[in-house]
C-alpha cells in the first residue's frame, strides 16, 4: 500500500530514524539499507524491504519501479515522501532517494550448511563496519558460504556495514557467536581452521587448502589472541615486503580468499 | 624547542587545526598524521614533522622519548598541550596523543625512478580516503615504488587517508597528475600499463606480467573510463563468483597486486 508522509515528527519517521542506533535495531529486528543498487541486490537475492521509503524522483528507474510494484503486490508498505525527511532518516545532506526497512537475519550456527560452500570467513572483533562489510562484498565475490562473527564484532546491520557490503549482506549467511559456541560447532564436522598470523613462516601459498576452509581473521588492531591461533589448523603468513607488518583486514581477507579459491577453480 | 600550550584560542592550534580541511593544507603545504604509531613510521622512513603535539602523557612510550629527542636535537618545535587541545586539532572525542605536523611531498613524475621497483600503483578519480590510505598500506606491502594519483582523487593528506596508510604514506611515494601527462611520461619508457575490466574474458591470473607494472584502478563507482582502458596494454578480469559484480577497490587493488609480485617472488 502506497501512503505518503510529509510530517518531520510523523512517528514512523522517528522510529526508522531510531533504526540508524544498534540499540533500536536489536529491539525492533530491523535494519535499514539505502539505494536503488542495495535494494536490487537485496531483491534479487529474494529479499525484499518489510518497509520502503522514495522521494517522488526515486521511483522513476525500472528497477526501482519494479520493486514497488513487488511491494505493492505483497500488501507491504510503500511511503512516499520529501528527500529532506529521506536526509533526516539517513543522517545524510544527500540521501538516496529509496531507503528500505529490512528485518534482521542472524542464522544460528546450527542452521549452517557447512558443505555448501568451500569456503567461509570468521572474523573476530571486528571493529570497523567498513571492513565488515567490504569483507561481506569479498565474500560475495569468492562465492563463500557466509560470514561467522565471533566475539564483539561492529553490528553487521549498521548503515556503513550495510553500505560497505554493497548489497552483499543479502547473499552471505550471516552468524554471531562465542568463539566457544563456534569452536564447538566447528570441531563436530569437517572444517580446516585457517588463521593468519606474524607469528608463523608458513607463506600463505604453500599450503592446499581443504575444504570447507574457515579462513579466520582477528581485529584490526591486536589480530588474532595466541589461544585462538593455536586452536588454528594452519597458520600462514602473506608475505611484507615492505616497512609495515600488516594488511588492512579486509585487504588480508580478501588476498587469503582469493588464494584459496584459485587453487580450486579452474581458470577462464 | 619544548614550549607548552594551554589556550584553545591559540592562534597556532588555530592554524593546526585548520588542517584538517583541504584548502588550508593546500596553503601551507602541510597535513597532520596522528598516533605514536604512524609517527614512528614516518621516523622510520626518514621523515620528521615539522611541529610536534602531545599530550604530558603522549611523551611516555620510549619511542615518544625517542622522537621528541630527536625533534629537539634538530631545533623542532614540540609542543606540550592538553587532551582537550588536541581533541580540538584532531577533530576526535578520544584523540590520539601524539599529533604531527608534516610537510606534504608529493612528487613530479619526471622524479620517478621507475626502474626502481617492479610495481607501480595508479588510481584514477579515487574517491574515498580510506581506500586511498589502504591503498598505500598494500603498496607498501607489495613493495611497489609509489602510488599515482590521476585526475581527480581525494586528498592523500587528509586526515582519514593518513589514518588509513597506518604511515605507508611516507614510504610511498606519491604523485598527482592528470591522466594525459601520466601517460605521456609512461609512453618515454619501459612500462606495462595493466586495467582490471569487466569487459574482458582474460583471467588475471593468465598473463605474466612485465616489470615495470603500473596497475591502473578505476574510480570506486565507475570503474575504468573506456576511453582509459583502450590504453592499456593488458585487461584482465578477477573472477566473481557470487551475485556482485565488483569488489571494493583497494581489495581489487590488492588481488592485482599480490598476483604480480606473487609471479616474481621466491617463496619462503
Amino acid at each position: 500500500m502506497t501512503r505518503e508522509i510529509t510530517g518531520f515528527s510523523n512517528p514512523l519517521v522517528k522510529r526508522v530514524r531510531s533504526l540508524r542506533e544498534k540499540k533500536y535495531r536489536k529491539q525492533e529486528g530491523l535494519f535499514l539499507a539505502e539505494g536503488l543498487r542495495i535494494l536490487t541486490e537485496a531483491r534479487e537475492a529474494g529479499r525484499l524491504p518489510e518497509m520502503l521509503f522514495h522521494a517522488h524522483e526515486g521511483a522513476s528507474h525500472p528497477l526501482a519501479i519494479a520493486l514497488i510494484a513487488q511491494m505493492e503486490a505483497e500488501g507491504r508498505d510503500v511511503i512516499v515522501t520529501s528527500a529532506d525527511i529521506l536526509s533526516k532518516i539517513s543522517g545524510k545532506d544527500n540521501p538516496q532517494a529509496l531507503v528500505g526497512v529490512y528485518r534482521d537475519q542472524d542464522v544460528p550456527l546450527d542452521a549452517i550448511d557447512r558443505t555448501g560452500s568451500g569456503l567461509w570467513i570468521v572474523a573476530q572483533s571486528l571493529r570497523d563496519p567498513g571492513n565488515l562489510g567490504t569483507i561481506l562484498r569479498t565474500g560475495d565475490a569468492v562465492g563463500a558460504g557466509g560470514l561467522i562473527l565471533v566475539d564483539d564484532c561492529v553490528d553487521p546491520f549498521s548503515v556503513e556495514a550495510v553500505r560497505a557490503s554493497m548489497g552483499a549482506l543479502f547473499t552471505q549467511a550471516i552468524v554471531q557467536c562465542r568463539w566457544d559456541a563456534f569452536l564447538t560447532w566447528l570441531r563436530s564436522g569437517p572444517g580446516q581452521l585457517v588463521g593468519t598470523s606474524l607469528r608463523t613462516d608458513q607463506d600463505y601459498q604453500a599450503p592446499r587448502y581443504a575444504a570447507p576452509t574457515f579462513l579466520l581473521v582477528g581485529n584490526e588492531a591486536q589480530g588474532l589472541p595466541s589461544a585462538y591461533e593455536a586452536e588454528c589448523d594452519l597458520l600462514v603468513k602473506i608475505p611484507m615486503l615492505g616497512k609495515a607488518d600488516s594488511l588492512n583486514a579486509a585487504v588480508a581477507t580478501a588476498v587469503m580468499a582469493y588464494e584459496i579459491i584459485n587453487q580450486r577453480r579452474v581458470r577462464a
